[in-house]
């Protein structure tokens, strides 16, 4: 038998990141800086949450859109962090931001239209807009230092764009849109009927003070706000998180719910609002000092790199070794036992980065760093 | 704003059963006989698994295809219920049969192709195959006492079927397969080139000798199996099932549990491992009761209804009260306080019957189907 599949999935390629951090078990010894995981446990308070829920045997069905009492917390949570308001019908809890995205891209995408990406990109999103039979259009933003410009977006728009998808802090940069970005964004929307996907999984982990686009009420009903528990309270295994936006557009991202999960375990949903009520700087103190160790040492090297106000990666500019970004990470793993990710994996104009995580201990992250630096600069 | 949204979304329809479920609330004292959901919470020892797996802080992202060891648990109980033999690349982990048949439509869709569902049919998969742009083509089981009739579906059949889903026990009518059927549904896969999803998630709920398709191996290449821990071990809420099937096909459906959720969590995994080897034989023998008594109280008050070899529905037949089974269901609602799912639900042509489900309670079982009855036969 012929095995006869969707056509559309077979292009959509597993990702990068995942086909690198699969050769990195070639040697025992190897420091990971790849993968964007916390190294930390969930907090004890928040696995006891998942237990008294147990004991409660909230066992049953949930609700396909979330239940109420968690919705409370975001809604109280977005308040307090965002100053916006939402409503109960203005949410959907998710399978973490993944689940999130694919909602909202289910909620909005009609075959053909168009979805802006800006470069360097996070690898999901390209197949997430494929999937739907969505265009992704690409914006370069490394000529302007990780930032947007408002000409480069005017030139991607065409009648069929329906959203952008707008990540701050980035993944991989670990930059934050300033006010010139946002003002471009809003600009943008006040001249176009468009949505834009804010991913703001990485909002909570800002080591300096920034501003994010849904803190303007006034593009509330433009924006589409997907966020996870996974990054600011080491919960990446309970894929969770949730979604914001217009009510029509939680209707319709209520019905991808329905058909692809139905709904989300309530005991993690009933951990979760404990989670959101931790206190996580303890973590955010870590990945602090790790962005400042390694920042510093980039700095004493004189390595370029791109600096990170936020999320926990550094990207860094390797253009001194003349290697394409995929040879360089891969001879580094070979010659020091170092894993990175190549810049090649977020974009084309990327291929002379790589990304490292600062999520693994403070001394991988020095060490790591360390022997990168010899690499770059040619030392045994 | 004009909010435009996904058209195909937008003409999918919330589950009627969900709809009606929701009129219930109306009164404190409603027997409720519609839902399909175990009246028991999880038993303590799949529940006390997911404690321990918290305490090894197996909170870290899983693999988008599953954890090993379940897979294997999942390889053991396929070979020692069904007789068939898996390799690891043909089991995919999904959030629930949900999840497995948003999978494996996902994986062999292509939009315009055809998937034949045999009426009364399961709520969900109309939608789930319009969501990927397919087209449902409905073959009617009534005329055939529920079984499966080869004209019927050989007139079904165009160069555009890719699939059949098959349901055995049966959502909403309780009948197993037959040998006739069986044989039907492999003659026409060996005239045709097509898939079946076996949808079996009421296959442990079996009350007397059956046969299951899948576990004639000749046809593993051309059945894509979708299975859930929900109803088995009152496991509804925690979302877990699996796939299997071609390799080929695994590995499209992997791309979608990967954009859609990105795996599911090693603590629920985890459980599902002791799910698979706890014994649940005390629930069957509750089903079992309650199906038998209430065979016995229509059988003595001659109320004709499907005979249910499997799952915990019995589909009544209520041609002798003269109206539409949605007035029927929303009267009996208002008059005896008593909820069951109106059969148009299912199909039109079964609009002579009402679903009730023998998951509640044996009195409530009794006492709702006792005033049922009254009801049909017009007493007070």
């Amino acid at each position: 038998m012929r095995i006869k599949l969707n056509h559309n999935l077979e292009q959509l390629e597993i990702s990068g990141i995942r086909l690198f951090n699969s050769q990195t078990t070639a040697y025992d010894d190897v420091i990971k800086l790849t993968i964007g995981e916390p190294k930390f446990a969930t907090p004890e308070p928040i696995k006891d949450a998942l237990k008294a829920s147990l004991d409660k045997n909230r066992t049953f069905y949930p609700s396909f859109a979330g239940s109420d009492t968690l919705k409370k917390e975001i809604i109280a949570y977005e308040k307090r962090i965002n100053q916006v308001d939402y409503a109960m019908d203005e949410i959907l809890i998710t399978q973490g931001a993944t689940g999130a995205i694919f909602a909202a891209l289910g909620s909005i995408l009609n075959p053909g239209d168009e979805v802006i990406l800006f470069q360097p990109t996070y690898v999901a999103y390209q197949p997430a807009v494929e999937f739907y039979h969505g265009k992704p259009v690409f914006v370069d933003t490394t000529p302007n230092q990780f930032q947007l410009d408002y000409e480069a977006i005017k030139k991607a728009i065409t009648p069929k764009t329906k959203a952008m998808i707008v990540n701050s802090p980035n993944n991989p940069t670990g930059v934050i849109y300033n006010e010139d970005s946002l003002n471009i964004i809003k600009r943008v929307l006040d001249e176009h009927d468009l949505f834009v996907i804010s991913d703001d999984v990485y909002a909570q982990l800002v080591y300096d003070n920034a501003t994010f686009l849904n803190q303007d009420s006034d593009y509330k009903d433009k924006i589409i706000l997907t966020q996870s528990l996974s990054k600011p309270y080491a919960m990446t295994g309970w894929r969770i998180g949730y979604l914001c936006a217009h009510k029509d557009i939680i209707k319709s991202a209520h019905k991808v719910q329905q058909y692809a999960a139905a709904g989300i375990p309530l005991f993690i949903q009933d951990a979760a609002e404990v989670a959101l009520n931790t206190n996580v700087d303890s973590m955010k103190v870590f990945y602090k000092q790790n962005r400042d160790d390694v920042v510093k040492l980039l700095q004493e090297h004189h390595v370029p790199f791109v600096y990170p106000q936020g999320a926990f990666y550094i990207f860094i500019n390797i253009s001194a070794k003349g290697l394409d970004s995929w040879t360089f990470a891969t001879q580094l793993l070979h010659e020091k036992h170092v894993a990175v990710i190549p810049g090649v994996v977020f974009s084309q104009h990327s291929d002379h980065y790589i990304r490292i995580s600062l999520a693994a201990s403070n001394q991988e992250c020095i060490e790591g760093v360390t022997r990168l630096i010899h690499f770059l600069q040619g030392q045994a």
